[in-house]
Parts: C-alpha cells; sequence; structure tokens
C-alpha cells in the first residue's frame, strides 16, 4: 500500500475519525460485525448526519436497516489516517513527562514505534525507560541518519523548547508533538502540534470562575 | 475579590489569553515594564489587531507609541482566567501518567493546588508522589465532603473513564481534564475537557501521509 493509493478525506474530518476509529475497533473486539450511523452516533454523542456524511468519503457502503460492515469501515479509516504502516517516533525529553510516555502502551497499539529517547542532562543520560536507554541528545543527527524517525514528541522545559524543536527539524523530523507550554515555530514542510496542560487547567479555571461559583479566595 | 466582580471575555477569546499570560509573566519577570500589541504579536505570531481587541475587554490603557502596562495586563488577565485564587486538584489513576502529573511543578506556579492522588488499585495505595501518599478511591466521597476539590484530572484506563468520571461529578466536583482515550458524558454544570495523546498522534500521521511523502510501509 502507497500513500498515493489513499483516499484524501478533509482535515477537518480527522479528528472525528480518531473517534469512529476507536469505538469501531472496540465493536469489532466485541463482535459486533455490523452498525448503524444512527447507533454509533448515540455511542460517541455525535449527529447521524454527519457521520453518514463522514463515511461517505469512503464510497456508499452504508445499508439502510442493515448499517455499516464494521471491519471494512476499520479498514478505510486506517488507511485515510495514515496508519496502515509504522511511524517511528523519538521523545526527547525524558523527565518526569517524558519517561511517562515512553512507557505509555497506547503508542505501539496505534502503529508508533517509539525508536529513542533523548535528553541532554548527563544524569538522565544511559537510564532505562523500560524498552530501551536515554541517549545523549549530541547523537540526534547521527541517529536521525541511521534510523527513519518520522514523530518527535518534545517534553523539554519552556525555555528549550525552540530550540530543540530547530534542531529536530533540522535533522529532517517533519511532524512534532510539542509538550513544552510555549508556541514553537517550524520551518515550512514541518508539521506541529501542542499539548498544552497548564493552557488546560486555565480554561477549565476560566469556566469555573465565570459561573460565578467554584472556590473561594485563598 | 469576587468572582461577580471579575469582567467578563468572551469564552473563545480564552486560550489566547492564556498565552498572552504566560509570555507578559516572562516579560514581567526580565523587567520589561511596557509592551506594545505589534512587539507581542511579533512575539507569540499573532496579529496586532486581534491582541488590540482582546485587551480592549479590560478597558482602554494601551498607549499609542507607549504600549501596554505589562504588571497590568497581568492583573487584568490573571482575574479574567479566575487565576487570582487557588483552585484544588486532585488527579484520579496514579498510573505513570497519573504520577508524572502529580509531579509537574507547572500546575503550582499557575495556581493549582494538588490536594490529592486516588486509585483503585492495591498495589499503588499508599504509594509517594512526591508530595504525598496515593490515597484509596474508596476513600474519595469523603475527601470531597472534607476538603473542596475544584478540579479532577482523570488518568485511568480508557474502560474506566466513564465510570470514574460519574463518581467524580456525583461527588460535587464541578471540572474534569480527562486524559483517557475515550468521550465521557458528565451532567449539566460539570465542564469536561479532554487531552487525548493518540488522537494527537494521529493526525500528525493522517498529516504526513497526506503529504505523500513519510514512512515506508513496515
Amino acid at each position: 500500500m502507497h500513500g498515493d493509493e489513499k483516499r484524501h478525506v478533509p482535515a477537518a474530518t480527522v479528528p472525528r475519525l480518531t473517534l469512529y476509529l476507536r469505538k469501531l475497533r472496540e465493536l469489532h473486539a466485541h463482535g459486533v460485525a455490523r452498525v448503524s450511523s444512527k447507533d454509533l452516533a448515540a455511542m460517541i454523542d455525535l449527529n447521524p448526519a454527519q457521520i453518514r456524511k463522514d463515511f461517505s468519503y469512503f464510497g456508499e457502503f452504508g445499508t439502510r436497516g442493515v448499517g455499516y460492515e464494521v471491519p471494512r469501515l476499520i479498514a478505510e479509516i486506517t488507511r485515510s489516517l495514515g496508519l496502515d504502516r509504522t511511524w517511528n517516533a523519538v521523545i526527547v525529553g525524558a523527565g518526569l513527562l517524558g519517561t511517562a510516555l515512553a512507557r505509555y502502551r497506547g503508542f505501539a497499539d496505534q502503529g508508533f514505534r517509539l525508536v529513542g529517547v533523548f535528553d541532554s542532562s548527563p544524569g538522565v543520560i544511559g537510564a532505562s525507560y523500560g524498552s530501551g536507554r536515554v541517549r545523549a541528545i549530541d547523537e540526534f543527527e547521527a541517529f536521525c541518519a541511521q534510523e527513519r524517525v518520522d514523530i518527535a514528541l518534545v517534553t523539554v522545559p519552556a525555555a528549550e523548547a525552540q530550540t530543540t524543536v530547530d534542531r529536530i527539524a533540522a535533522a529532517g523530523v517533519r511532524a512534532v508533538l510539542d509538550f513544552a507550554p510555549v508556541r514553537v515555530s517550524v520551518p515550512a514542510g514541518v508539521i506541529v502540534r501542542q499539548v498544552d496542560l497548564s493552557s488546560e487547567l486555565m480554561i477549565l479555571a476560566y469556566s469555573l470562575a465565570d459561573d460565578g461559583a467554584g472556590g473561594d479566595v485563598s
């Protein structure tokens, strides 16, 4: 299978496709062979018409009164998301968050293979993270020249995030998932997404405070 | 200070306010007293007109050619986000991710106080997470009756997420940050936000695959 055979779905659909895929895999694991858009909609709290529209990108194979074939949907979504291959990932920053992510079993289940963990601190380099040992960041470029690295998860402190991402991009890695609480810029051709935990907490705090209820001043 | 004195800003502004606040605190720490919308825009990769519009909710105190007073902006945004008080947080699920979050220093810096970590597994209950010991989930309701809990971070496995969130909501906690890779539903009056790591990875994989380049099939 190659990328150019993949059917193109609009980017806005992608977050929903990840939800469908997860639920469909769960149904498949429970032996469910078919599902209607209505039942699926109820399970994941979406509109049935939205689901039918999203699935129409895979061709017309939903049958009224019978529903969609679960295994076929799984195959189509997997292919559309580019999950029908293995993506090699590294983690840069072997602090508590980086180490927790290195041990996160969910990655392998989704077709992501952790091929390396890097850090700049001599106190951390060489430490075990379960399936390997932390490498020195100074070896990063040589590592990328030897091994294909598709995605870098960046878990360094905020002050080091931009220089780290610059280094990752210069080494030819084309996708970055940034956990540092700071926006980073990347050259054209590199994709970056941010997981910003303290921002999420601030948004929750705003929602609580905005209700007029919530915590006392302490 | 009370919630009803807080100026109301539109919810859509909130994610940007968190960005401004972080950058302004950084400037303040470096002794910068004033900043123009143009300079701030360049620092955080936003449009200056957008920034002026967002700041207009705090009243007109930007002066052309002189800029905004950094300390005053920090105070206004802090107040608008409800960060002028302490929010009590718990973590439910003391696996690797939960434990990493429990040790994450960024929370305290933002006014969030971790008051408890809970788990259902006898092998984990009683273990240290740095500033305390993991409590049994069976004590959760009694704990919430004694101590104000504003926000729960949920780091349990997907299969336990909904029942865990139901329990948290029933105990009177009004904000949930869900790290489990599954959508949960909450009763009216409870706010939930999701941090979905495997979904973020899938979106990156889609972007890489969609470029037509990316990894080999392996």
